[in-house]
């Protein structure tokens, strides 16, 4: 039986890769590669330098894949992303059928944690789902940038008894702080491109921001959201417009 | 100065350890273990085992101290975490001045991660405001039983564009998913003693429950929730009542 592999590589951080991923980067002889265009220098080099640091045995291959772009006149998000990722089904599916020998392992090397805001999951069980290829296929965890955060900030994500709620920088723009940022609960926001805490009111709310979590790039912010918000947009963009890319995440809570 | 390093070391799979965490374990002259009565067979032996391999020089020192019992009588769950901390507080301080040598490198292992409903990071920042002891400390991220869950059962942890609520049982039974659990968004239930589940209602509502994640003892279910709630509720008291502890996590979500 096929086998694939969908290793979670952490955040960016080589070392934050788990004994597990590597044991699973050694096993695997095709690598899919699916690169956004905009990400793509800075990562593909990191995990060219992964998987040459970690693999003993370099025999492996690796297929190179544009990522398909999301098609932004679909105005309606569900839409737009259920097309996405029919199309990235299809891509997959031919990847398996012809790149992937009868006993061989694949593998998808994701970012972060393959169950957090990631579709590599979704997609290959729509390819299951179609019921061309057979394959057998398994998920290895990985530290994810919010993990990262919050070790470089050196905070806990809850309160005492607490809930955290995981949103994104729409939802956030839609009014999720409003509530679910109360005394008790903090909110952490990811995927947020058009800086949404700026529409978070209330002075007693604290913010932990951080780009390039746990790497080299990586840059921290913190304080009174209302005092520090203006600091973060600017190191955002300018951050941004110097690698041409930016992953960034926060956490928002108020002050105990 | 004197430095400390809280170190996440997954939940249990010892292959969850990340090559940071491995490398900073190798750093630590003395570990501080504070067990919890219940799990301290299992996890003690872990831990043994997990320093037994990674540490290539055996120099290292243990200090093993009782945790503190939590004051069950004290009604308020507030207060009654509040005093717990500061009895914390007060063993590392005094661990921290008579056990730790001036230029050396303790180290706290923590299951998990240590951000993640864990209270080490609370009491370290406790001791540090005291004022007594002066300490550079460090937080190293691990794989979260959350993490294992995911990756065991092969899902995401949030509909596309979906919110996640992380809570704890408590908070369950005092009816977070009747606010939470929407079509959009996931609810993932920690530190529920009580099988708080039983109190959700709805015949839309799966659940993925994992106890032990990504260990040898791992157990899995998952399904309708009002169609494998009892299967859990007797596989957990059953398990529980093998290995004298219990680790579990579940998932909840709406089917799509």
């Amino acid at each position: 039986m096929r086998r694939l592999l969908i290793i979670g590589m952490g955040a960016g951080n080589p070392d934050h890769l788990t004994l597990q991923a590597v044991r699973a980067l050694n096993t695997v002889d095709v690598f899919f590669v699916l690169d956004k265009g905009q990400q793509k220098g800075d990562l593909a080099r990191l995990r060219k330098e992964l998987c040459a640091r970690h693999i003993a045995d370099p025999s492996y291959r690796t297929v190179d894949v544009t990522d398909p772009v999301r098609d932004e006149t679909i105005v309606d998000y569900g839409e737009r992303v259920e097309r996405w990722h029919r199309e990235r089904a299809g891509i997959f599916e031919a990847l398996l059928t012809n790149e992937l020998g009868d006993d061989e392992v694949g593998g998808l090397l994701v970012w972060g944690d393959p169950s957090l805001y990631d579709s590599t999951l979704r997609v290959v069980e729509r390819v299951l789902a179609r019921g061309k290829v057979e394959l057998d296929y398994e998920v290895i965890p990985g530290i994810t940038s919010l993990q990262a955060l919050t070790a470089s900030h050196k905070i806990p994500l809850n309160h005492i008894g607490g809930a955290i709620h995981i949103t994104t920088g729409r939802k956030l723009a839609e009014g999720a702080a409003e509530t679910w940022l109360n005394a008790q609960d903090n909110v952490v926001v990811m995927l947020d491109g058009e800086c949404a805490f700026n529409k978070v009111e209330g002075e007693d709310i604290e913010i932990f921001w951080a780009a390039y979590a746990g790497t080299e790039k990586e840059i921290l912010v913190a304080g009174r959201l209302s005092e520090v918000k203006e600091e973060i947009e600017r190191v955002r963009a300018s951050a941004r417009a110097a690698n041409g890319w930016i992953m960034d995440t926060y956490v928002l809570r108020r002050r105990s």
